[in-house]
């Protein structure tokens, strides 16, 4: 397909894909002549996934090269692939290691983790933004004064392993390396906020159960 | 107490304490003479959660005004009142709804809920921002491009809703609708980002296990 093509198919403008194109973003298209390239529909799905992480996202430009970096790496096993590929996609900054409760909190995570036999995990802790966010966000609790226990997180975290069974089942029916790359990376921009939004219409209605709306 | 020791015992400054007095997010002291007032443990609690709220939730203090009015609304019922004190947060902005995604996504997420039996949150789908965020990040996906089904979506609801469950749970360990109130507060505030996080890691355990690391 032509340029003009592709953005009536994406709902980008020409502008905007041409910008892409210049910023390394999109691979160029196939030049039929000096003036003409033409695009597939692979140029399409990268131009969706660039889209959804810009405009949903609000991740950086310099980021979202990055992020395409990891996905296009063939070189890279799955796990280190779909890893890189979400690490890269900007995150919480690294806690002050010097911190008496992040010091607290990171002990803590790491005996969650040896009792939710999540061995993986543990492994990868100290690499992980995931990890580190988990413990920013446990500090942050006890800095303010609020109590939680290992206990109260186990079965909130075994029920979030059933959600990332769903997401890899999910995953797993896009056939490509980078194709599952690319969901991973969308879960993060787009369907974390739906998880989020239905977590909450789940609290309204249960709560609605338990105490009437009288 | 007296203001010195408030400071110490939460961590917040006595010049951010008075700036909060005079925002009146704190109600005042019990005046002992004309320079000395004394608070006590509710103050201590009340300033955790307005810290909460302002540092690491980035509210506006307007909002939290307006958040803690309903916290303290003895005249609500509890759902509304753990509604309305969620609901005064910051929320997703009221999608275009004249957009053909939006439309179709408010129809999609209707059927959703009529097929998870969500009678109470069918009935608040109008005012409810949970129900708004979710149509909004439907209709992202959609506009990108990316296809989803109610039946990829129903699983994940239902899991959010054992979430739910835990959380009305830990909610009923507190004895005052107030603390019920604020509860609901900090669930979207502090304990929303270490549910995301359990989520990220989860996948990363679960992609190790399946993929393994080579």
């Amino acid at each position: 397909m032509r340029l003009a093509e592709l953005s009536e198919r994406s709902g980008v403008s020409t502008a905007t894909i041409k910008y892409y194109l210049r910023e390394g973003l999109l691979a160029p298209g196939h030049q039929i002549n000096a003036t003409t390239a033409e695009y597939d529909e692979e140029h399409l799905r990268r131009l969706r996934l660039v889209r959804a992480m810009i405009q949903v996202g609000r991740v950086p430009v310099a980021t979202v090269r990055e992020v395409l970096g990891h996905v296009d790496d063939d070189s890279l096993p799955r796990t280190m692939r779909l890893g890189a590929s979400v690490w890269a996609l900007p995150q919480v900054p690294e806690p002050d290691a010097d911190d008496e409760f992040v010091q607290g909190a990171r002990i803590a995570m790491e005996e969650l983790l040896a009792k939710l036999g999540w061995s993986h995990a543990q492994s990868l802790t100290t690499l992980s933004p995931s990890f580190r966010s988990l413990v920013v966000a446990a500090a942050a609790l006890r800095r303010i004064g609020y109590e939680w226990s290992i206990e109260t997180l186990v079965p909130y975290a075994r029920l979030m392993h059933q959600v990332a069974e769903l997401d890899m089942e999910f995953m797993e029916s896009h056939v490509t390396e980078a194709e599952k790359a690319e969901v991973a990376v969308l879960g993060v921009v787009l369907v974390e906020p739906m998880l989020r939004a239905l977590h909450r219409l789940a609290q309204e209605e249960e709560s609605s159960r338990r105490y009437g709306l009288e």
